[in-house]
């Protein structure tokens, strides 16, 4: 007997037959003597359709009131799986996140979690209840509701998961698995049956879209052992089964037996890039640069400054093509003058293509082999940077896919390491 | 300057458009100095599209989970208010029942306003905001969410103006005020510009559905002084025309100047009737028959019993159509053989027209002229109940527009008193 947690996607929530159908593997999971805590995103949809009615009211919504609205999505969700299991004949308690409670800060629309208090969902599990709890939303110190932004739900559930010190957190979701890279563009992609918690940390943060990327800090800050699988799969399926299905998120490196040199081909297609030319080599302008950037709270991504030549030097960056507008005004108003550059270049259109492994510490020649088959393809290499699992390029938007389809097989990803 | 509380229906909320309105109003008396909080229904059809989500999943939802479910309707609504507030220039905030707190016991679906917590509110109001609290919910000492019953954010709205010791309560609905009848029974049904407290009770009672019953409980526990009037009309009328519209509820008789001796006719259209024949007539007999119904949860209204003849006696009742069928089986399961009942005899198709009027008090001849009426239109009587200031009877449903219809002429209800 162990305490798992599950989470359920939007569209594995989707209506109330899918409900039902979740309901119907929790229930397996419940009977098989396992304490279940499932915490369920809003049904596929909702969470849009709260956003847009405030869209048709203001431009300018008050965060605190958008998390007012936002967070009934979720609330639903789980009152309605909560008589699902109800009419499965499991005992059933839904909790939303200020009833746990699920305690954030009050960076509303962007909450962070700062602690869960689990006394009343312990005393139910001991209970033998099932607990559905809200995913995406908690509640700060003054008792104001928050949301912890999109995709926060896996953040919850690795949280909820964290703090019950439960066995494993499974997050059922649309896609079977992580993947070495995304099947659309290379139907050959393969699925991984574990990634080491750091390669999907970058996985996740270059787009891969699986999993929140706070889940995954959570889930490495806890040695929560989190496995991403399909709930779309018969809710009946032999338990055993279902243990071993999708991807499994490691922290040992010698459960890491498949690894590869290279894991996957991550890609961020919504990129886009600034920079700034002539820029004067004296301490403090990346500052001076990225300081007004993030007072108007556009996250940044890519940052590439070189090596200085004839005292000046260029600063490239690159943010999610929604901010590209926004972040460019900053830079003009607020930046260009005051540091005496000598111009400003950007391009809207750009993307980002990595490779991501482990193995790739170990291994030199990596680098050489991405550029060389990207030469070979005739692309462009804008702008490059590395780290210890991972060497991301810049690149025209228009060559993804072929970049994409190009490096899986390069590093042979399509057969099992 | 005086504190206000405006309720506005799901109708008045039923768009982003209707929002906005709503918004207008509302910064219409904040401008003139008052302290205003609102207490918005939930977005027209939302609580039954909920519900309906309950449905599918289950005939026999948990009231807790149904109460998760349901109360974010209001939620939603809050948020989106004060929105549109924010967005006319008004600081504003939204609470939900529980952030209050509005306290309510545990009787999920139907629970009952223990007490209001208003320092929150009031230092809200003291700063200048708006304050928009959700209808319909409260919350129970365990900190669950409990909700008050259809029409249930007439109630809150009236316990939030008693709590906070309002000046006055108004409920805008998409009727400009309380009729001597149904206008669209009664062409000629005429607008009250003051109603008693006592008249409204029966008139709520008996089904005239513009107020919840207990809101008008509410209203003269604490003597609030509640006006119904309309959300239709233009939000920029001026203010001092907006206060003498719709039509005011009053706890002092003298200020009953226009009262006829009937105020109204009201009618109930979905009842249906249960008779136990040959009860025998001994002490503890009515609660025999009347305990079961009331464990089951089943609302009864009429009771009519009748001095026994020959050591026995027919007991009658009234429910909602709705439970019909569940009190019919219980009375043949739990009552019948027990009590030693002849028969039970029972019609599903009945209504109740009552003539209400505290005039009534003083004048005879009412019930005269009232049974003489419906014995000209060939009506036949069924069940009599009378109280100190209405008359209602039981009908065959067939007759009750004919009723109502020959009713209203025969006191003369068209014209004012």
């Amino acid at each position: 007997m162990a305490l798992i947690v599950h989470k359920y996607g939007g569209t594995s929530m989707g209506s109330t037959e899918r409900i039902r159908n979740v309901a119907r593997r929790v229930a397996k999971w419940h009977a098989a003597g396992h304490q279940i805590v499932v915490v369920p995103s809003a049904m596929s949809g909702e969470t849009n359709r709260l956003l847009g009615l405030a869209r048709e009211i203001t431009d300018r919504p008050d965060p605190r009131e958008l998390d007012m609205i936002a967070s009934t999505g979720e609330q639903v969700a789980v009152g309605l799986l909560a008589l699902a299991l109800a009419a499965e004949g499991i005992p059933a308690r839904s909790y939303a996140g200020w009833q746990v409670a699920v305690r954030t800060d009050s960076a509303y629309t962007k909450a962070r979690i700062e602690g869960i208090d689990h006394k009343r969902v312990t005393r139910d599990l001991d209970a033998g209840k099932v607990v559905v709890i809200t995913g995406f939303q908690g509640v700060d110190d003054e008792g104001h509701i928050t949301t912890l932004g999109r995709g926060g739900s896996d953040t919850s559930a690795v949280a909820i998961a964290a703090a019950l010190k439960a066995a494993e957190c499974l997050i059922y979701t649309d896609v079977d698995g992580v993947y070495t890279t995304d099947p659309r563009i290379v139907p050959e992609a393969r699925r991984l049956k574990v990634v080491s918690f750091e390669e999907m940390l970058e996985m996740a943060s270059l787009g891969s879209k699986i999993l929140q990327i706070r889940s995954v800090e959570f889930a490495g800050k806890y040695r929560v052992p989190t496995r991403v699988l399909s709930s779309l799969t018969d809710p009946l399926m032999p338990l055993d089964e279902e243990m071993r299905s999708g991807t499994l998120i490691t922290f040992e490196e010698d459960e890491h037996m498949e690894q590869a040199v290279i894991s996957g081909i991550a890609f961020n297609r919504d990129e886009a890039k600034i920079t700034i030319l002539g820029v004067p080599d004296r301490p403090g302008i990346a500052y001076q640069i990225l300081g007004p950037i993030a007072d108007a709270n556009i996250d940044v991504d890519m940052i590439i400054q070189n090596q200085a030549v004839g005292g000046t030097t260029d600063f490239s960056f690159t943010v999610h093509r929604s901010e590209f507008k926004k972040a460019l005004e900053v830079i003009d108003a607020e930046v260009k003058g005051k540091i005496g550059a000598r111009e400003i270049g950007s391009d809207e259109k750009v993307c980002k293509v990595s490779a991501v492994g482990i193995g790739m510490r170990s291994h030199v020649g990596i680098a050489s082999l991405m550029f060389r088959t990207l030469s070979e393809e005739g692309i462009n290499i804008q702008m490059i940077s590395t780290s210890e699992i991972k060497i991301s390029v810049i690149i025209d938007d228009k060559y993804m896919e072929l970049a994409v389809r190009a490096l899986h097989k390069a590093f042979d990803l399509e057969h099992a390491g």
